[in-house]
């Protein structure tokens, strides 16, 4: 019982600090501040997280774990799976969000070598891996460094996408990043069978 | 005569301005320290740029004219080019220190549809046509589509860059970008003949 509520306040001091770091930024943000959002206080929040530091940190490194694409698949069509279901995710999903707004600060409380980059990159590897035993990939396709390309573009796409469009448009983007690149690293055949469009990623109704 | 004088003046303030942008960002920027730093007067910054908003907007919007690639060239070379130039330039250059630094400040100085993303993909994009005239492209590539992955790329690029090397790995960083790129972009023959590494873009000693 005791276990659960603690459960139960930690993730509502997650979702409250969410709300505070993609509406202030880092910088910005006040642990009383989340400790209200929350309801819950101060006490609550530094006896789960000791400080801003570590709330930040488990957010932006807890990124993978919110993305679970709501199909079944895997090689190629999971690494594409992965990144649209991030990009409609990130329309209401206010983790992902404070993410998506914490990237930039992440040195104020990221290691460097454990950088919110290498962990979406981290994430893809395997799977391009198994594409590569799936020979979806083509001869000599360097799979860290596409790794890398697809969580750049990404970045990119996502940051620019919030100036314009508040993301809004992000998962258009995310599927024309894929259409530009897939003939660059899938076999033609492979490329022919990857789905796209129409909701690929996109939470069932 | 008070023409030069007010040139020399106005060049001041933008480096100074850019060495504090790059710094403090937008937000913690003051435009009395920019004065300090040129020498000058805050009347004297104020006489060029009404307000920080005016300064950043002008350094933001101008960094495609501070790179310039050193080696003639053209259609797709260009494009691999000017990216490998800006990527050189930024490990020293404050004025591109301060763009890469204010990109994600943006949205508090810049109309959403004057931005960034928009200026540098506007930039590829008559480079990225001349390719296809030149027979360089694949059939049927997506000129607006590349120019728009290559700007993401190269953004996203930047920022992993910072946070993890302080910029200095960029160059390579955009020269895997563009081994990942060719193949999905140009014909083979293109693909080969693109000059990538050996400091394309890095200025002469």
């Amino acid at each position: 019982m005791k276990q659960e509520r603690a459960e139960r306040t930690r993730a509502a001091v997650v979702l409250a600090a969410s709300e505070e770091f993609k509406e202030r930024g880092f910088a910005g943000a006040s642990v009383s501040r989340i400790a209200d959002r929350a309801g819950v206080t101060l006490g609550a929040v530094y006896f789960h997280f000791p400080s801003k530091n570590e709330l930040a940190r488990d957010i932006v490194s807890r990124q993978p774990d919110f993305v679970v694409p709501p199909h079944p698949s895997h090689g190629l069509q999971r690494v594409v799976d992965v990144t649209l279901t991030w990009a409609y995710q990130l329309l209401d999903d206010p983790v992902l969000q404070a993410g998506a707004r914490l990237v930039w600060e992440q040195e104020r409380f990221m290691e460097p070598e454990r950088n919110s980059h290498d962990q979406w990159a981290g994430l893809l590897l395997p799977e391009l891996r198994a594409a590569r035993r799936l020979r979806e990939l083509r001869t000599g396709t360097d799979v860290e460094a596409v790794a890398r390309l697809v969580v750049n573009a990404c970045t990119g796409a996502q940051m620019h996408s919030y100036v314009e469009a508040r993301h809004r448009d992000l998962p258009q983007r995310v599927e024309e990043i894929w259409r530009c690149l897939l003939p660059a690293v899938a076999v033609p055949s492979a490329a022919r069978r990857i789905e796209l469009g129409a909701g690929r990623g996109r939470p069932a109704p």
